[in-house]
């Protein structure tokens, strides 16, 4: 078998992987909800023991959700992150009990801080608005998020999710990207800020706001894998963006809407700031 | 005041309640999981009384979940309806269990069928792969569609959700658009495929895969309210989008990894084709 034969056969094995829905994340067992879906049954036609190494993994991935956060910001990386073949993906939260999301979509976690293993690649924080900062105030998610994010391969988010990640200290020295309503919030966590929709300085990557989290997921797919998985699942998730409105970022947003919208966050971010402050004036949560 | 000031106002309240949170979609208390998050507070600094009549509306959106559903196909969608000032939106499912997403996120749905609405303005298909042609198979499920479906002011889709929708009788003779794999069986459910990331004919909407719900969500915010309505969404979204790989579509992909992924696709696309032949020869479902 040659070289173009393997590469082949490998990407027909993935495909059919994700047709059958084979690739999904896996959960733990134990801590798990009771999910009232059965995997879907193995596709015959191929063997997943033909997967080549190189393209399986065995991340060990968490996802903190909290009330408040904003289930897109969630969705978009874990769509990638549950892509990568041989990774778990775990949907962690204070308690088992259901979240409620900003927009009010309910997800349940798969495991608690305490079930969390200690020793992570992946560790993810969404964002969200004033549930976000409830989640700063809450002594037991800050000092999870230092605790594992002291020791994870790589410490992420999206969104305001910077301004989590950096109250529990993890962006102490580091360039970083946040929401633009939050971004030049950056400093008081003793990030550097860059305005960009995902920032990668060392072994800490951040994710500008909501929508940037799929654009940052497909990154860290190439990152683990290669530029033709990434390019796989770009092509299965018909990643081709095409917004009819152009109003996604401040500077191409009609002047009219920044300014409102501006002005209309500022509310917001003074109480975000205070929030900081006060995280950042407290010593160092700890588990 | 003028109209200046009047907008100015409107944009402001509006902005404000985004931020606070206020604007999540408001699930029915009875048969509502139990959410873990207590609304945010409400913002002393504004008056939701301000908001104009014509920015705020009073939708009833119901959006499916099944066992095997994409959530990023629903993810997208439900942050845009969600942000609909006013609306109502529905995670509806055949039960109250917990439903597992083909990527491992398992949401709670917040209606059965039988608690939904029967006058809906929209009615929203999220799409899959194994779990899309079970869901077609399931009496229960294509005897709901097809009812709502037949009343709602909008019937609406994303990804292979339109084969859903199809198989419940609600696309004969309408344009629509799916997944890039299973595009071409839109003739299959009496619809006329067309090759777009939005399709709209008369008060079907359809979009194509997965991350095109943030498209189909934007068209939609504009046609609920109005063009700044929907720009102050997208910024507040970031929605910028920026993917690093230019592989979102079987033209732009390189042409290896297309053939690849179309090839490797096509058993799903097979037992798809079969399913709906099975399913259009079968007597129209009934509630």
């Amino acid at each position: 078998m040659d070289r173009r034969d393997f590469n082949h056969r490998m990407a027909a094995a993935l495909a059919s992987a994700l047709a059958a829905g084979q690739l999904a994340a896996q959960t733990q067992p134990s801590g798990g909800p009771p999910a009232s879906a059965d995997k879907p049954a193995a596709n015959p036609d191929h063997d997943m023991s033909k997967f080549p190494a190189s393209w399986t993994g065995k991340e060990q991935i968490a996802m903190l959700v909290y009330p408040g956060f904003t289930a897109l910001d969630l969705a978009g990386p874990q769509y990638m992150f549950g892509s990568l073949m041989g990774a778990t993906v775990h949907i962690v939260a204070k308690t088992l009990e259901p979240v409620k999301s900003d927009t009010g979509l309910v997800v349940m976690p798969s495991i608690t801080f305490d079930e969390c293993p200690k020793e992570l690649d992946f560790i993810f924080a969404p964002g969200g608005t004033q549930g976000t900062l409830d989640a700063i105030k809450d002594d037991a998610t800050m000092a999870f998020m230092a605790d594992r994010g002291s020791r994870a391969k790589y410490v992420t988010s999206v969104c305001t999710g910077s301004l989590l990640i950096g109250a529990a200290g993890l962006l102490k020295g580091y360039r970083a990207t946040s929401h633009w309503a939050t971004h030049d919030l950056l400093p008081q966590v003793g990030a550097i800020p860059v305005k960009a929709r995902v920032v990668r300085d060392r072994n800490r990557i951040t994710g500008a706001g909501v929508t940037a989290g799929i654009d940052f997921g497909l990154q860290i797919l190439e990152m683990q894998r290669d530029r033709e998985y990434a390019q796989s699942i770009q092509l299965i998730a018909e990643y081709a963006p095409a917004p009819h409105l152009n109003a996604g970022t401040t500077r191409t947003a009609p002047r009219k809407v920044t300014s409102m919208m501006r002005e209309m966050f500022s509310g917001f971010t003074r109480t975000a700031s205070r929030t900081l402050k006060d995280a950042m004036s407290r010593p160092p949560p700890r588990t």
